[in-house]
């Protein structure tokens, strides 16, 4: 199953935690069993869809019956590495970093925060939200040390290239990007950007041009 | 052009945003012309698709020149309806919603913050990066008095739902939903979505599938 995944397209990937989040609430529902319709409705897909990307899990449900939910959960969160835990750091500890370190769904899903780095010497062993925050000059020797899997860059975008550089250096191999600038990884290092701006900017282009045609 | 531009593809509004930014960044450095090439590689595509995206703006470039950064910059604002403001409210006055209050990138892009909710009346009357917060039994009134025009949702999730309808029933035509759940909005309002767990759930997948192949 392990060997098969490794070709599940992009697409699939991104709505597998879609679909556990529904399961998630179907367990506790206290719901055995579920169809791809009502698992479609759930995610907001359509059930086809529903059906391929499980496909992809070797998972097919029985006909007239649907999916063991609690198998199927299993299965989900094995594939997304969600079995066990991936310790986080968040570069950038102004309000959004701090914001971050608080949100209450890392930790509970299994993203652990632990360290924050920041440029401002006066911040340094502060705690935000439980979590100490290090110097960035000590970025790569501390999350090698802490085996970090996951940074999470929450800088100004003039030191998002640098934060993600130390990143790298200290081993860590993904990267969510919340500065509003494009940076680059090696090969090997997978790289996500959430861009709050852009969000509102393509809203922005739709209600610019639904008020346009009214 | 804006009627065109109605029938602009998903991806293409999406990466909109994305040349607006390295337009931008060429006004900065004092360059008058940009090859499809030059843009591709600051945006992170292919050439060939961002002469594609460019050619629903009506824009085709001179051939061995390239386009011009201002002018290609003055359409993609207007396409995006960034040429004028849109007031933003703030759903939420938790951690998630005073650190969005305080997104440089909001105000600065054309997205003034200029109202927050919140169900705490403990919290109504206060200034948050010197917004004011509201209690969301007065949103949608506010909401509609205040000309909102986009709405961030950055409750938890048990209340996604109730402040999206309220947001509705304001008038508000684009909801931005920061809390982890899917909720549903009538039809001819845009919704968009940014889960933060998600993104480190698609990171996990990588990382856990990179771990093993190795």
């Amino acid at each position: 199953m392990s060997q098969r995944s490794r070709q599940i397209p992009e697409a699939t990937v991104a709505r597998l935690p879609v679909y556990l989040r529904s399961l998630a609430e179907l367990v506790d529902e206290k719901t055995s069993t579920v169809s791809s319709e009502r698992l479609a409705e759930m995610a907001g897909v359509n059930a086809a869809k529903v059906r391929k990307d499980l496909s992809y899990l070797g998972s097919y449900g029985t006909r007239g019956v649907g999916y063991d939910v609690e198998y199927l959960l299993f299965q989900m969160s094995r594939e997304l590495g969600l079995t066990h835990d991936w310790p986080v750091a968040i570069v950038g500890a102004g309000n959004l970093g701090s914001a971050l370190a608080n949100y209450g769904g890392f930790t509970q899903r299994g993203f652990p925060v632990v360290a924050m780095f920041d440029s401002d010497r006066q911040k340094v062993d502060n705690l935000i939200h439980g979590v100490r925050v290090f110097h960035t000059d000590d970025l790569a020797s501390t999350a090698s040390k802490l085996g970090v899997g996951i940074g999470v860059i929450a800088t100004p975008a003039s030191a998002a290239q640098d934060a993600a550089d130390k990143l790298v250096a200290g081993g860590v191999g993904s990267i969510l990007n919340f500065a509003p600038t494009v940076i680059s990884v090696p090969e090997g290092v997978s790289l996500r950007k959430v861009d709050l701006a852009l969000e509102l900017q393509i809203l922005s282009f739709y209600q610019e041009h639904r008020e346009s045609s009214e």
